[in-house]
Parts: structure tokens; sequence; C-alpha cells
């Protein structure tokens, strides 16, 4: 084993891409495996020659360590985009409208370097995923040969595989669906994975964000050792279509003892948020 | 081990949810596993003792086995809400509305006693899976109890785990999407689960059924080792949500290739159903 220690310039880790109560839990997991964490602090320094590293934060730490793994966020590289004279987005990506068409006629950008937008809130932003990559290449692709597709938005759906311990996301999270000016509702629930009598039921985590004026679900995520992709997924459907809590909570899901449990976690979460806004609700009510 | 005989009065194991050509991988896999399968025939005689039955099906077919499991469908238990003067349905389940409210004031159904409806064509069936019970039991225990709650529909999704080798169904199998009237439109495809190069990639394979006019998913079939649950979950909520083949082509899900291969299955399959339309659309127009 290689021993790790993990800096993040942020105080909690994917901070892009989970609310920290769901990041807590990619921590913890994390120090189980033995990984040091120095989280609000960033690199300032690098010393040294390969297998001899001297690495010192912003906050004064020294750490010395046998190499170091850069990983520094990701820019649209725009050069030839800008030579070429087409117009930038202000995420820094290739402007494009929904057909992948960039502001010359007949140049189509798409992948990292070109600018989707945000299903739900319609705000232009980089999406450097390969799913992102293949559906936006897709679009530039057959509309370059004179077909027609489109591409409304994107969801940011993401997942990660840590040895058998995943985490992911799909839609906002709570604190952009806030900046974004929607009246957030969430919730997070733990619900064993499948029935406590199989000695491989696993404790899966799922986080909703729902809007708490039409019910309507903004965002998920999920944490787990169980069947997270199938989480994220089924969320990804729901919220881009428009799904409801009210809608979730009558989807009729597949169910099998040996694989999940019979009231599936996105249920557990919209049954949990109706009863949260009926509370809520009614003591606004009593107050006034 | 023990010897298994399957014996099925159907050409083809579950016709009722699963199509012919996915039901055929059901019947190799059971095969490969030493399941003796006799189909098209059903058992119409059993003597013996416990220990030493023989088994005489309606082909004239002598089997002598240890012991026999029985399963031969499902039927609503009706007798005490037609002593009650319920109304029944025409599937043999107690008739009550989208609150589950049976014909008599204050008195409600919920589980396999209680009739449904399929909700895509509206039609009356029995649903005796433990899922639509706890749907239905939540709709009608929130109404008993004063509350508002509906279920608009079921879409009899299924899954069964047979040592880690899945299939089951969400929506309309072809049969019954043409039956139903649907001009129908249908793929299967079999694609990696995740990229090649991991030992552990398995194939999985996909049926779609669409409606040819309006591209609207009506029913999906799955089979495979692989992550079988999450296929049928995505599917079930794009057929709840009216997904076409179009949108459920531009949905963006999460992928990492220790899980997934970046085209997804189900988009895999859409755009062979979009391909397979127009080929169909310009061989009409070349015939015209």
């Amino acid at each position: 084993g290689v021993r790790v220690t993990l800096i993040e310039r942020f105080h909690n880790l994917l901070p892009e891409g989970l609310d920290p109560e769901m990041a807590k839990k990619v921590k913890e997991r994390l120090e189980r495996e033995g990984v040091a964490l120095v989280l609000g602090d960033g690199v300032s320094e690098i010393h040294g020659e390969a297998g001899a590293k001297r690495v010192i934060t912003g906050g004064g730490r020294v750490l010395e360590t046998g190499f170091v793994v850069l990983a520094t966020g990701v820019r649209a590289s725009n050069e030839l985009a800008r030579r070429m004279g087409l117009e930038i987005g202000i995420s820094g990506g290739v402007k494009v409208n929904s057909r992948m068409a960039a502001s010359a006629h007949g140049v189509y950008a798409a992948g990292d370097v070109a600018e989707v937008r945000e299903l739900l809130t319609g705000k232009p932003i980089l999406n450097p995923f390969a799913n992102t990559a293949y559906l936006t290449g897709r679009v530039a692709g057959i509309n370059a040969s004179g077909g027609e597709a489109e591409l409304e938005g994107v969801l940011r759906s993401w997942v990660v595989n840590l040895g058998g311990f995943k985490f992911g996301a799909a839609g906002l999270t709570e604190a952009e669906a806030r900046e974004a000016g929607f009246h957030v509702l969430s919730t997070v629930v733990t619900v064993q994975e499948k029935p406590v009598f199989y000695p491989d039921s696993k404790p899966v985590t799922v986080k909703l964000i729902v809007d708490s004026v039409d019910g309507r679900l903004l965002g998920a995520q999920a944490v787990g050792e169980g069947d997270i992709l199938e989480k994220l997924n089924l969320a990804a459907a729901a919220i881009a279509g428009g799904f409801t809590i009210e809608k979730l909570l009558t989807l009729e899901l597949a169910y099998t003892p040996s694989l999940n449990e019979v009231f599936h976690p996105l249920l557990v979460a919209s049954d949990a948020l109706i009863r949260l806004r009926e509370r809520k609700s009614r003591k606004k009510g009593s107050l006034a």
C-alpha cells in the first residue's frame, strides 16, 4: 500500500458536486481507508526531485512525499476557437446553440470545449465529462452532416467508483438550487439496499433536492456500496421528465428481495419530503 | 445439486412478461445450468407419495421425481368482497378508482385483490407483485385515514434474479402493444455492460418497444448478469414520463468505466430505433 494525503483547497470534498453532508460520507470512507485529508488548505509550493518531493500548503503545512498527483480543475482549450473569431461564452467554452453550431456558419463544437446549458436553470456551463462529450459529439456530427439533432441541456450526471464504494449526483446541488432562486426543500435518507436478512445488505444514502412550491425534483445525490448508478440514472430520468415527488412516489419500480427493497430509496426520500412539506405548511398556518 | 425439470404449458417461458426472443435468453441460461425444459406441454396428472412422484403431461410424457413444486398462476381472492356486495372487475379483482376506493362507501382495496389500471392502455388488470401491493396499500391507507392520494396506473415492473443472472421488464410487451393497437417498432441490442478491457465486463441484452408514430417508449425488457435493475428502473421512469426515443437519446446519464459504458444500452437501443424508423420511412417513400 501507498500512504496517501489528499489536499483540497475547499472545506468539503467535491464542493461542486456534493452538498456538505454527502461529501462528509465520502470523507469518512477515505479516512477509514487510511487516506489523510487536508481540507480548506491549498498547495502553494512543490519542491524537490522525483521520488523526494516537499509540498508546502498555503496554511504552512510541510509534507514530504514520494510523488505528487495534481488535479487542478478543467478549463476549455478555446485558443483555436478564439483565433477563428468564434464567440466564447462566459464559461470559457465555445458558444453554441442547441444544435452545437458555433457563431460562424458551418462550424460546430462538441466535448470539453463547448459550452452547454444546465437543463433546469438554462445556465451556460462547461460539463467536461465523457457522457456529455458523447451526447454533444453525436448532435454536432449529425448536424454537420446535414441531419437534424438537438441537445436541450445537461444534468451533470456523474458517478465515481472507489473500489466498490460509489458516489455521484444528477441535477442541481442544494447550494446551486438556492442560488438559482428555487424555494428548496431537501432530505437525506439512509436505507438498506436490500432486506436486512441478506448478509450482504448494505446501507445506501440518498439526498433529494426539490422545489417546495411545485414539488419538482431538482437534484439527487447518492452514496454507498450498492447499486448507486441505478439510483442516479433513475433520478436523472425523473429530473429530465419534470417529475414531482408525488409522481415519484407512485412510480412502480422492479423489486426482488435479493437485489433491492420494495420501497425504493428515491421513493422513501419523496415520502419524507411530502411529510416535511406538510409539517412546514402546518407550522406556517399556526403562526398566521 | 438437484436435477430439475421445468414444465411450462406455453411455448415460451414467462409469456406474459417477456417477448419470445428475450424468453429464449432465459431458456438458454436455464439449459446451461442443467435445467431440463418441457415447453408447450402442461401437467395433467401427479401421482405417488412424498419423495416418489410421477408426473404425466398432457402430451403423454412421464416423469419420475422426488418432489413437485407447483406455480399455477394467481387469482384474486375476492370471496369476501363478493359477500360484501362489492363490484368485481373483469380481471377478477375488486373494482376500485384511482384512490383505491371500492364500490361501497368507506371501503378500500389494495394489494393482490385490487384491480389496477395498466398505465399506457388504461386496461384493468391484476398486478400481484409486492411493489404494487406497497403502492396501492399506501394510497388506500392515506385515503382511508382522511388524506388524499392517487395511483394513476401501474407499469408492471418486475425483475428476477437467478443467482446473478437477471431478467425483467417494465411496460408493455411487444405482443401486448400490438394488441392494444399501437403501431409498434422494436429492437433488441446486446452490448457490453462496461468497457471490454474490464475482465468482468458482461453482455446485457435490452429490448425497447416504442410507438412508431410518436416515438414514445411503451415497454422495455432486459436480460443479463450486469446491472439489469438499473436499466429496468430507468425504463420505468422513461415510460411513466412519456419519453420518446429522441428524448431518451439526449438523456445525460452517469458514467464511469469501472461500472458502465458511456453510451447507455437504452440509448444504444433508442439510436437503433431512430435509424430503423428512418430506413422504414425511406423505403415507404421509394415505393410511393
